[in-house]
């Protein structure tokens, strides 16, 4: 059987996030899960060890490439009978046990294929958020940097593509700071209170009382999640919270990385200049055209971007379908929406990492942005300070400025020729006084500074909780 | 100008959300917001007092039908030039100021229009969240209440269409008073951190710091955050996540309630009958087909299921585009999605409040299912049982189920006869005394009253926040 | 590498679509679209035969597992450099042809990633449409037979889920075939007209053009498409309509299946019971709850209802963003979800005919359920005859109804008492000799028999278009 | 009640789709269909001529703003119990006739509310798509002009954001009028084709067929469908493909044109400015920044790009969730997506005639950022032209665009020298003598011109269907 390895999705193909969603992957995660379950018993004195210790031993030989047991190939097809691969997998334990001389004895006991592929998803989505939060914290840290380094960098704002205002460009990092601190803290939120699905056929957790009593599969299941690390909780088949959480958090991660791709997408064109993505020679080139560099990061970034909210809108279209105590079609429609979404987050955070502890930043391209952008830059301010100093008013200001962009004579000429021509007072003599600085953009920048200070603070204070 | 009044949207028409997002609350809530800084000015002395009863006073008028100075009218179409209804609605407060005047002193200094729009909107959500919320506590307090009254109402419980274990109405209930708690629950939370938006033109805060300096700046805001009775924040113009929050959150609490009706949808048809939406006799009827009396709340619910996460999908795409320091159409297509996901939410909540409230549950007719469902039902716990018991083990008791399936033979009456063919033992006298019990479903019910339980104290616990 | 493989989406695991559209597949494809272009230019003695041949063997043999030059692994990683698999395929390829002694004289001249990449793209579309259509006409072929077996099979209508008037499963069996019918031709019609991608590095044919003129260029372009069996037409590298039509098209048979499906769902439910999904026994099976037969083929169609339109809003939104003369990600976020949508409607083809080809139609259930929805099923017949023949006109029959509903009463004892009470004439008498007809369920079936052989007589006419 | 005119939907606020999808618009529409059937049974002598005309009367009153006899407001609030407008409208409209003392004998006769509401869209759909149409020929036709009249503005290719090769601006217009072309086309055949619905409550005309027998349902049908100017066909109340291929033309018209808006936002950018929007002193502008002249025809354009894909999404989603013989949610969720599908596009249309007829280019500008790209621009020809005559050959080429690049130095100066450093040959002297040319980037645009005149040729030859 042949299959899909990333070839037509370079935005994740050939990181962690494509291995630990992998097919090969996810058997492993559903063997865990079944080892962890015969662990809890045999540890309860309620199954013999040895069988615990044989599919633990099985689960262990999966991670082994070439060695696995189990063909994730054979499962596939496998599960297309059953319409879910737990089927076919217990068949196939059952067949490697005995080839072993191993027993099944306490495999799966009350448990139900939703339990099973609900709860090794869980440990898929805690694997690569994890990994997506170590590539976070360098993105972070990196923006951070960027965010201090260049706190003194003035650079055009840019308002519906126009250029607006001054701004610097710490503050834009500091702007992208904060977009991904946020989105990562509500993956980490979420990853953290993804809750174990044990419930048995129908969410009852009947056959487990039938044997236990009450408290035996109360007891059971809060030990099985201690022993996957994991909150134990009431079964949630058919109320799909936590996994929109999740995908809602995935997406978010992939639309903060996605705005800071689009940005260096702006200002890295040619004629822009302001920013260039890593100097990788491997990356971006063009044996055709040898000038081209391509700006491969932020493209990929953007390609997840685009694609994720469809699977966000599959996710929660299923969740509302998620009828009787085990849904017609949306519960399946759930797998693939989650595991593309952690591909497209995690193979993100890859892409955003490199893209962004190399990205290469041009203040003297910002500075000559600015002083391009002129005078008229500080309209603004200049409306402000002059609305009631001049002769007319704000209407004078708004008509230097139309007058300076039309015949290209200077804004600061055409106001202090109208102070000069003014009355003399004392507001014309301090306005005419403060000229210099009235047109300095590094004296218009607000509150840059202390937004950056904020930003970073607010990242410092979260970053140990991610690590 | 003609309108939109919920004509082709039934599930929100005539509903409060519908009224608190209309455009005539929308030009409501940015008058609000601009008195709202107008008299925040006033309060540290730096506008006129008058002024800001001024705008205050434009504002209280706005809420009066037929009386309101600004027609929504006149500003949807003035929008169109500037692309966004601040600049017209300015024009439109000075008109009227001096009309009256008033002065406009202190209106919309140092504001750009996103500040205006994003903290107005913010407002709205406000207003309909509270309303959802509202509505939440009526439907939980009802979901509570049938999962107690039915904790002990056996019904079949479903997965894949097919019956497949006994559960109760009580735990049904508790799952989708699970469902509404988590969403109402995330919508709090989404709502009560959405902040203030005040930012200035390219979220520097340079025409207010320019003014009064950095302290002032931040103490203004601040000010009119307590004020409008919102979180202050650092500008988020371009970093979208409080709105994301506040979508999944919506879509989540229509998600949560379209699960219900899902269910309600199934569970009342004609040849299922265990549940009937409340006998209105306004609702649902047929004046061609007398007979038929239509599942309606449900199926509003279901179409707002079916339509919500499309505009979610919106959101996060547009906050991934939100370019610049502010983006070339990405925030304007965000304000359609949020006010219809509110709509789409807050009338969701308002026909789920009349469904779960009236809803009627037929306690009898579950039991003729069950007892239609048959002994198969068991067939789980006969297996658990009985594999090791009978002679032929768990293929016997496979068996037995099939044979009784196909020829319509008592399975409990083939089982106890191969019981008494296996030799005499104490296993077999054991089972044969337990076979009463064995075929009784409400004995086969797991943990279901324990989890009702639990999760009516879980919404009990956290009522009182909402409240 | 680690792959899928279709673990966690068993509607299209192990279907000739997986295959098709798996990334051995796309290297097949990308390396045909090279070879035939070698060819063209050899053809036209542009290029050397021998290096035309060299390539077209290596194409060969990567149809052959195992022996394949090139690891789609390998592609998949290094496509990440340069954001697409092309730039590493022609590395791979100089490589491999070096090996062999093999000339890369005649390889990719002209041409550039889009162009192969898009037109392979073309060719997999193509072969995932033709089995779709192979499919499609055994599924039509079976819905035909169906209508016209059970062109006079009376059943309940229902509306809103209530039982509403009698049809017959011939008609909605023949609703179904134009679902298919007209998705099918949509489906046909794009790919017919998907044309070859052949423009350049900005679709201007330059490299082309500047090498053997404007002529030579368009005939060479003609030559290629005449080779690949598909249209020639001008670049639309930036103008996705092609693809949205194949995406539309897609989409909308995994929907026409969805619906059926839908549909089999409902009436296979064990309190309906009127159709079955084939009895397969290896197919749905429970070794938990053996008494449980899950229609696990309308539950996979389902599931691939539910996660299509994400993918196909995804190709919209890209296509709406296919800026400059190559998007800076949009053209990349097109092939997943082309891809993922290919998988779905071939997947869903092959499920949908299994499900079709043996559904389990059963008309005396159907019978029973018409019976039990009783006289009121033919009140809307009730109200048009007798409003004006009854005293007390269309409310006397409305309330008829009601009370019948309300006390278990017979219908037409009700309606025929009242009859008898009126004033003898000859409408009376009329009405009185007409009512055992009126009642008559198969005697108020409209035109479904017309209109079963129309939309059967519309399949047959397109048909052979298919073949 | 309050209601939603366009305030937060700048895109289409103000427009005629605006107003021909209003609530007002769609009751003028449901009474139309009302109307017209009436007419329809008059006209066969089944009814009487007077009732016929009062319905008519009423539809024509309504029409008329202030004194509409029916109120959208009221109708709204009404159709919630129903969960459709069609139910209240009834009673208003037999109040109305009852108020004016006319009959409603022949009123809705054999109808069922999706009768009426699918055939009152279908003329909304009409009439909106025929606004969008002319607007299309208005944009097609300025497209057509400039790219004619531009056909020799050599300009700079941009791929994945670089400058990649020469190109037209005019071929670049041409691109943009394949887009709509196609996109309207597809709208105009999806028009085109969209039936009318006349099936009664399921399917089968059974209350027709009932009374006037088969043949009179055929052909009072096909009489109806005559009168309202659309193709009879057999109902397709859960078949939605007609409403499918609406919303995919909708999406698409949205797309095409949001990609144009795409284009010209990056063109029109104060560094690039080789564009720009409509000199209109009322769009655009900002008083607090008079500088700054917003490019809001685009913006707004975008806006919708981003809003549309999502509601084609619940369209598909919908389509496959119409089960039974009426859906219970599907076909209500079709409505508001399909309604603003509507005003997205027609609104769009209304922006982008503005901004294309408008548009303003700079030729001038064009060369500049060509003459800047430099010499590279030309690498690929270089490529293929001097790798064969160089010593050293492709590589040498490569370095000699890398030298230059990093030094500054010209890259002719470079070839030449090295061209000079060789051994004298033909070869070489030919390639000295061409050198001119080769860097002349008005001679590399391959077949620019061609296609500018086929994409002009092909809109010409369908504009004549479109009018």
């Amino acid at each position: 059987m042949t299959g899909q390895y990333g070839l037509l999705a370079p935005v994740w193909a050939d990181t962690e996030a494509a291995a630990a969603t992998s097919d090969e992957a996810v058997v492993y995660a559903l063997l865990h899960v079944e080892a962890a379950w015969a662990e809890t018993l045999a540890a309860a004195d309620l199954a013999p060890e040895a069988s615990a210790r044989a599919v633990r031993r099985l689960c262990e030989d999966q991670a082994v490439p070439h060695a696995a047991p189990i063909d994730p190939r054979v499962l596939a097809a496998g599960g297309v009978a059953g319409g879910n691969p737990v089927i076919p997998l217990l068949g196939e334990i059952r067949r490697a046990l005995a080839d072993r001389g191993g027993s099944d004895a306490a495999l799966h006991r009350g448990a139900t294929s939703q339990d099973v592929l609900d709860t090794a998803m869980n440990l898929i989505v805690r694997t690569v958020a994890a990994g997506i939060i170590a590539r976070a914290i360098r993105i972070c840290d990196a923006l951070a940097a960027h965010a201090q380094t260049h706190r003194g960098t003035v650079c055009v704002a840019r308002s519906l593509t126009r250029h607006a205002l001054p701004t610097t460009f710490g503050l834009r990092a500091a702007g992208w700071l904060d977009g991904v601190r946020e989105a990562v803290s509500a993956l980490h939120r979420a990853v953290e209170s993804l809750p174990l699905q044990w419930g048995g056929a129908v969410g009852t957790q009947a056959a487990l009382t039938d044997r236990y009593g009450s408290g035996g599969a109360s007891e059971l299941t809060d030990q099985l999640a201690d022993r996957l690390k994991m909150p134990s909780a009431r079964p949630w088949h058919t109320q799909r919270r936590p996994m929109l959480d999740v995908g809602s958090a995935l997406t978010g991660v992939v639309a903060a990385l996605g705005k800071i791709a689009g940005d260096v997408l702006i200002l890295q064109r040619p004629e822009i200049a302001e920013l260039a993505e890593p100097a990788d020679a491997s990356r971006g080139g063009s044996s055709a055209m040898p000038q081209k560099q391509n700006p491969v990061l932020s493209v990929l970034l953007r390609s997840a971007a685009d694609a994720a909210p469809g699977h966000l809108a599959t996710l929660f279209g299923a969740a509302a379908a998620a009828q009787d105590e085990r849904p017609d079609g949306a519960w399946h429609a759930e797998w693939p929406a989650v595991s593309e979404l952690l591909r497209l987050a995690g193979g993100s955070a890859v892409r955003a990492d490199e893209l962004i502890t190399g990205l290469r930043v041009f203040p003297d391209r910002m500075r000559e942005t600015v002083d391009d952008a002129g005078e008229a830059l500080l309209s603004e301010r200049l409306m402000q300070h002059l609305s009631s100093v001049l002769p007319g008013g704000a209407q004078a200001v708004q008509e230097a400025v139309r007058t300076s962009l039309a015949d290209g004579a200077s804004l600061r000429g055409l106001i202090e020729a109208q102070l000069r021509s003014a009355d003399p007072n004392p507001d014309r003599e301090a306005a005419l006084d403060a000229l210099d600085d009235l047109f300095d953009p590094a004296q218009y920048l607000g509150r840059a500074d202390e937004f950056v200070d904020s930003a970073v603070a607010d990242y410092q204070q979260i970053r140990s909780a991610w690590t």
